[in-house]
């Protein structure tokens, strides 16, 4: 881990190693959820990972009812000074969800924290999916968040967010270069994580982590299957059903190889798509 | 086939039939291609197919190198005349390929004829694929061409148009209810019949018809893996590698469930999609 905070190395020039967290702690119990983050987060820095990326709410579960106010936070709270820590023990970089708070509303939000302790940027989710996100978020509206971490421009979009082409090819075009998914897919939904998300990397030429919860929270049982795909639509890691933190290195030269072969960003037709951005249109 | 050239009866009330020709002629021999197209109406007639659509410059070949200025002609020009001829004929409204003049330009075309025998609409391919189609033919500007068969809202693209999820979601919001996709996919990217299109039909919500050649002509290897995919994702029709008739229902009804239980379409942020059509994004 060169830096945090800014651009490493050479842009590009070195692989980043990434890890997923495929795991949560029970929910609603942010303290207990840190005690394992801790433990993970040494776990991926002997495994040379410089990054480490759960889960949608990974410190305080995601189907919490009201406890969804109670907990959330604002960006530079508790949870995140804790994280902080942790990050600056490891040497690992950590995006992390949790309730943000901004005094007023409440959002579903993810924070990258980087190695030297301090949040690089945080995403609130755009695209809310179903009763369950309205009746506790207010939706997110800025479309691309990014940071730079170790040469590589990472962006990152939450869960539902991904299923949206749209939301993706927004930041293949604005230079997302690693896109970070936490997420809770539940049964019987697994295809998204199997057959959608390498769609998305393919089609917009990027690298995505999409990392899931592999517990059951009241009637929803999630369905693990967390992947990091390459911009060719590869799979570099596949995790199954249960806990599980897996490693690869994310690698910019094979990105540049992928989008030199493969033309999609460059052969688009802006002009004709102007209908995607109409108000009716959604 | 109650009527064409126009709506059918109660929109959406009835399913359609629709037969997709896995096959053609050898290259640069529109006679021969219409001899055998005839033929195949009369199968998918007897099928009891009402749309019979064929794969991407079904009537001409697409790798035929200079012949494409020679079999060039106009929307109305003599193919179009014998095509209208087999369609009333046999009663099945045919989808076909053919290199399309407008006096100056060439355009990669696909035009619906009715099953009275007259041209429903014409499209030119907007986003042009690799060499072969840039030096052939100018790209059409049109994202969204549709027209009404027997109660469904038919819309069309061509090959490479619709690796495009941009080019498809167009569709869907104009209100496209089966996308027609004649193509010439090789070797080695069968992954875009068999998962690219797939996630296409599933993220938009519409049935896609996608129905590639099978032949070879000079270095290109054409995959077959025709298919007809549900708004679900699921896949009522998958061909092999050969000369296929394949026939199947699209079905209203399991368009309006599938756009109810999945609510993509209304679920995106059509306020946050600027980038999608910022002039140097593509």
């Amino acid at each position: 881990m060169s830096r945090s905070g800014g651009t490493g190395a050479a842009i590009g020039a070195v692989p980043l190693r990434i890890a997923l967290d495929q795991g949560t702690a029970p929910g609603g119990d942010p303290r207990g959820a840190l005690t394992r983050l801790a433990g993970v987060a040494r776990a991926a820095a002997e495994a040379g990972a410089r990054l480490l990326v759960g889960p949608e709410m990974s410190l305080t579960g995601y189907n919490i009812g009201a406890d969804v106010a109670r907990l959330a936070e604002p960006s530079d709270g508790p949870v995140a000074r804790e994280v902080g820590r942790i990050a600056a023990e490891t040497g690992v970089a950590i995006a992390y969800g949790y309730p943000e708070s901004d005094g007023g509303r409440i959002y579903n939000a993810v924070q990258l924290v980087g190695a030297a302790g301090a949040p690089l940027a945080g995403y609130r989710k755009a695209h809310l999916f179903g009763e369950l996100d309205r009746a506790a978020y207010s939706p997110g509206d800025d479309p691309v968040v990014q940071a730079t971490l170790g040469g590589l421009r990472l962006g990152m979009l939450i869960c539902y967010d991904v299923e949206f082409p749209e939301a993706v090819r927004a930041h293949a075009l604005s230079g997302t270069e690693l896109l970070l998914v936490p997420t809770a897919l539940m049964h019987p939904h697994t295809g998204i994580a199997t057959s959608l998300v390498p769609a998305r990397a393919f089609e917009s030429q990027l690298y995505i982590a999409y990392v899931n919860r592999c517990d059951t929270e009241g009637e929803l049982d999630y369905c693990g299957s967390s992947c990091l795909v390459a911009p060719g639509g590869t799979e570099l890691l596949r995790a199954g059903a249960g806990e599980e933190l897996l490693v690869a290195d994310v690698d910019p030269t094979v990105l540049r190889t992928a989008r030199r072969d493969n033309t999609y960003l460059a052969d688009r037709r802006p002009g004709l798509y102007a209908a995607l951005t109409e108000p009716g249109s959604g």
